[in-house]
């Protein structure tokens, strides 16, 4: 596993600072090939950020689009602060797609979403980027959260965001059960407030595994899940492709079930 | 609703054909700022597409990284080879985070995925963002699928891939009603097979939903979810945020529930 720093990139593909000649400057429209994915891949380098300064600028960025949009932002914009290009050029706005599970469907937590795409950015060994999600999954699944508190939180939410366990990276499950312990309703302001504040927390995690992974230090094997050694890959009935807690939802399993 | 060709953005900001002054050329990695969204929103306009070249060139692009990467480097590919910039210079590679609902999680259907970020890459209002989106992700629910045919199948799978309906957006679930019917394991050749094939039917179905929408004839209105009348928004309830098939995972509702 090797990483480069943003001059060893641009020096690689021969360009001296300040000029420009980057692939977008090559071609005018009609004439442009679709740059191959290896020439851009080799662009997009992630360098180490203060997941502090991350999880203050996701709380931020919920405002202009939500769950995903705020934890993906933070990311690429701490990231554009420092090194330009090709960070700053990222369409950011279509990250609001993702919010309240894309477009309130309630499927997979928006700021999981933007957590799996930043790594999916940076990481281009495939088990690496399952392990490093799944350490962002597992901990949101297993974690009381929001933990965040932002440094000037509004009067009425001082103290009435409550921490939750999700037991599911699932917005639909993740609300609900958060919606249960609050006794706050799931379009009200303290949800919206609760989901902001997750976004810092993913924000963060999600730096920090990044953190990791860049200083080599990650783990390199996942968190093995129970029921897949018969239901998944190899297993005697390989009826499964999973990694989600299990039990939120199949609560029916009889106990005479292995 | 206006949509605006690709002159007329560019017109817009000043360019003139051939020119290379795009943001990205203006400065230097150092004292590059975060271009606004509305800036870069204003770069990224889509134009009509054929969807059964979109369909084909899904299938081909899976074996690169997948069927999130499939889905969105399908359109974004075809017109990057039709429009050059900003197209060319999306990071598709990014994409591959996912496959098998987000790294084999089993949860959001990869290909739904990039069909819901392809809308928000050209959607800009977010109720009818919400409306484009789950006329795809319904679709998806209650048809039965894949129903593409590959102009040159492998031999093994002239016959062998049925079409099943998903009855949820959740890849998870999608797989083990396919497994449950084909009697394939989930980990199979055949099971890539129709996850490729159901990777060209949601590419060319985001397509036809987006050429309706640049022409205008798009549904307005989200056909309701039944049980959020009391559930969802505004309801009695209101302890539930989720649009999808609620009676696929809920299948023990007593009889005396409304």
């Amino acid at each position: 596993m090797t990483k480069s720093t943003r001059r060893d990139v641009l020096s690689a593909i021969g360009i001296a600072a300040g000029a420009c000649v980057l692939p977008s400057c090559l071609n005018t429209a009609k004439d442009t090939q679709i740059a191959d994915d290896t020439d851009l891949q080799t662009q997009w380098k992630y360098s180490k950020l203060d997941p502090n300064i991350t999880a203050q600028r996701a709380y931020a960025e919920f405002e202009k689009g939500h769950c995903m949009y705020a934890v993906f932002a933070a990311i690429i914009g701490q990231l554009a602060d420092e090194h330009g290009e090709p960070y700053s050029q990222f369409p950011l706005h279509m990250m609001k797609y993702g919010s309240g599970g894309v477009s309130k469907w309630g499927s997979l937590c928006g700021t999981l979403n933007a957590s799996a795409a930043v790594i999916g950015l940076f990481v281009e060994e495939k088990t690496e980027r399952a392990v490093l999600t799944s350490e962002v999954f597992r901990w949101y699944e297993e974690t009381a959260l929001p933990d965040y508190v932002p440094a000037d939180p509004a009067p009425e939410f001082t103290l009435a965001i409550p921490a939750t366990t999700a037991e599911s990276v699932l917005c639909h499950v993740s609300v609900s059960n958060w919606c249960k312990v609050s006794g706050q309703k799931a379009f009200s302001p303290a949800r919206t407030e609760r989901c902001r504040r997750l976004s810092s927390n993913i924000a963060a995690k999600t730096v920090q595994v990044l953190n990791a992974w860049y200083d080599s230090k990650s783990q390199t094997q996942q968190k093995p899940q129970t029921c897949n050694s018969c239901h998944g890959k190899a297993g005697a009935l390989e009826n499964t492709l999973s990694q989600m807690n299990c039990t939120t939802c199949h609560t029916d399993i009889s106990d005479e079930h292995p």
